[in-house]
């Protein structure tokens, strides 16, 4: 399926955290550990939030992130406090820019690794369940951004875990109703620029892996000589599909079923569960 | 918008259509004299028939046609029969692989120069029209792609010239419910490899210009000079949306709210009127 | 041949500067109005230097720049004091990301309109003519990329105006030994970071356009009314190869054989003569 | 680095070769069991004689071949008697259509699987070597395309394993000037049309694996049953970088130091040695 990293904290070159990590992203595109696939080389993309721009940027193309040279001048140039980047294995669906993650609509960013099964069959009652005015907004043939879409469609906006818990509940209904045994599965990272959402859920309940980064305070109690980790601010997180690296304690599994926010009032993690719509 | 061609005849190396005549559609992607955008830069198309095999090959990429050196390679190495070429010219859909002309379900192909007005407000609509087994086909994000799936669902197969009324039918049908007063503006071709139908329409009634060529054996008499011409067998017909050169009469239009069929039993030229559904 | 621009001032969204004038760049990619073509469709680049970063971002691609989301994203969410940018119509070389505008080598960056002529016959004698050091660096097949190459073997680094003069010397010279009598056309732009350099000069004294923007103070007073000039600092300067707009008297012509340098100490125009090496 | 195939024999679909066997070129272009890399994707390309046409076609692309739906498209539906197909994985040289293989001059393709040990300080002095008249015929950047030029300097077109030859020990004696133990290290083809050369070579004895098949009336034999093997007719040869699947005794290895060739009269296997020049 898919890999995908999310960055929170000080502004920092992207290329500190796309690059430099022993098991970045880039490497993951080609070396995937924990992935359904090793090789994630079927488009890529990255969004960030840049100070003062409400709408974030997204650059995404259709090789393989291993190669990209523009990716890495970007990543090189480029400082954020927020950003999203995702390596794409397909399972079919077109090698398109508007088929790469993360999707943006308004201020939001969203990317997605896994799958609606079947998602041939259901697309068409998925896509009608769009709220009409978003409908034509949709460029591309992924499940993913169909997902967006009904999220926004059901109050992104305004409660980001009921409208990805409605999503969620709608993809597992409709798959039913076409007799579809596991509809959904997925994690998923989405943002409005100031508070991350990250979603860990299968109707099977064996979701992709998924993990959040230890308090940066306490890495650097449990290893004071690493020069790297002091030069990290405190509000310093990353969410990712597997871990950068081989540090232990510095990675910690999202629990199955359950979503954490990071935020400027404290992260927490919580339950999920689809509601039906 | 975009411009095309259609050849049907005697096998001939795509290059011989492609890239040797004065105004070739290789030049007009540069420089178009009829369309409505001098530079047709955004993706482009061919789709052959192969000897022996039903299914259409179909070869489309994102960049100009101009500069592409496996169109060139291509052309100079597969002959065909029937073939069909785009140059797409876009009006703001995004420039991928999957909205390049032209489409292919099956053996029929399909391609379009034009715009269903105001398509963002109507797709919706339009796209539910589209027979539920053939929703998860449309790959893309274009009119064109779209109006080719409603004639699908409207019995291409069976009657191609009421297939594609009843689409523009529908189409018009659509744009009027939602106060577009002009909604259609096409030329379209289609073939399912033995026949082709070529179609002149606009809710308007100026249509994009539409040409045929004329019998060989008509030209050899004017020009028997020519020896190109003489090469040339006598079931070969072009129909191009603009002049491949300045031959005088060479050339005949379409007329307006028309359409032609080739084919070997004759080719027909008929009044064309969209019908409703 | 090709269209460019560089912009030196206050920090600017690139956007601003690339899309916004009526008659920008992205408008000139299509609709050049001086330009040799019309249409400057194979590829395109921007590079720029970013605050604390000693090397320059160049992000480069193959197709045109009018249709581009990626470049538009950039421009959207990335500030710069001082950038370059460039849209190609090759003369026959590859369409390649290593062939698109600007080059870079360490903090410098390059640019050309032009051509040296009959560089197939003289590239192999200016190739040799590179420091065996930088041969390797040579990443494209264009005439304007040896020629870097070559005024950074006469040193770039320390006499830019120099360096570009004997540059330009040794094709004239190596071009007349194969028999060519007019070797070489170019506007040329290199920058370090600090300064840039812009050169007008063509071995049969016609050379492209090229032209530099009036001091803002000047315009504001010419225009007390454009809110526009209002926002701009004193030390914005653009180089163009055309005016991206009809203001009179925004807009000066680079004299024939001439550079121009704009620089923190104030700017400067001079002769330019090649010089034999 | 890369892997490679030639087919010759009778006109066959692209596909049949390309797609269809288990471990197929395409399949070892996301899981490679040989190769130093497991991933190939930094382009491919394919290369093909049709019939009455002297130069081959040449179709590359930069993308993975195993997500390219022209690719697909195209060996769905050429048939030919001899082809060249090919998946990259580079070595830092750019990803671009000129740095994929084959490479092509006049009736000429030419392939390799390999590497010329630090070619960047080697580059200079081995395209010094390069006949002065074909110089500006190189159009990408890699160690390939040179050793294909120098082929071609040294006789490719009387005396191919003699210009091989020549090409590999002036490679080895540059390498070795520069003070590299190990030079060169390749698997190539290369061929005119009419018959293929294949060659096994490397500086230091341990050369990339290369297989040829089995005579088809010995595969027959051994497998009476397979239907398959029934539709290929006699002079059918294949030479591979790695088997298309486990079929025992349907590949052999090409001894170390040896080169084959494929020709009417008759396959021979030789030693190969490198020439001083």
């Amino acid at each position: 399926m898919c890999r995908w990293l999310v960055y929170s904290g000080m502004p920092v070159l992207l290329d500190d955290v796309l690059y430099q990590p022993a098991h970045s992203l880039i490497d993951q595109s080609l070396r995937s550990r924990m992935g359904v696939e090793t090789t994630n080389g079927d488009g890529f993309g990255i969004g960030w939030y840049a100070p003062g721009i409400d709408t974030p940027a997204v650059f995404r193309d259709t090789g393989p992130a291993w190669n990209n040279r523009n990716l890495r001048e970007i990543a090189g140039h480029v400082r954020s406090p927020l950003f999203f980047a995702h390596i794409r294995a397909t399972t079919g669906t077109a090698v398109q820019q508007t088929n790469s993650h993360p999707f943006r609509h308004g201020r939001w960013l969203w990317m997605h690794n896994g799958a609606i099964a079947e998602f041939d069959r259901l697309r068409r009652d998925l896509c009608l369940a769009v709220d009409p005015a978003l409908y034509s907004c949709i460029e591309g043939s992924t499940d993913s951004e169909v997902m967006f879409f009904l999220a926004l469609t059901f109050g992104l906006d305004k409660d980001p875990p009921g409208a990805v818990a409605r999503m969620a509940g709608l993809v597992e209904r409709v798959g039913r109703t076409h007799g579809v045994e596991f509809p959904l599965q997925m994690t998923v990272a989405v943002s409005d620029g100031e508070r991350v959402w990250a979603f860990r859920h299968s109707s099977e309940a064996t979701s992709r892996t998924l993990f959040y980064s230890t308090r940066m305070s306490t890495l650097r109690e449990l290893y004071p000589d690493v020069a790297f980790l002091r030069g990290l601010s405190e509000e310093t997180r990353l969410v990712v599909s597997e871990p950068l690296g081989d540090l232990p304690g510095a990675w910690n599994e999202v629990p199955e079923s359950s979503y954490g926010v990071l935020q400027p009032a404290g992260d927490v993690l919580h339950h999920f569960e689809p509601q039906d719509v």
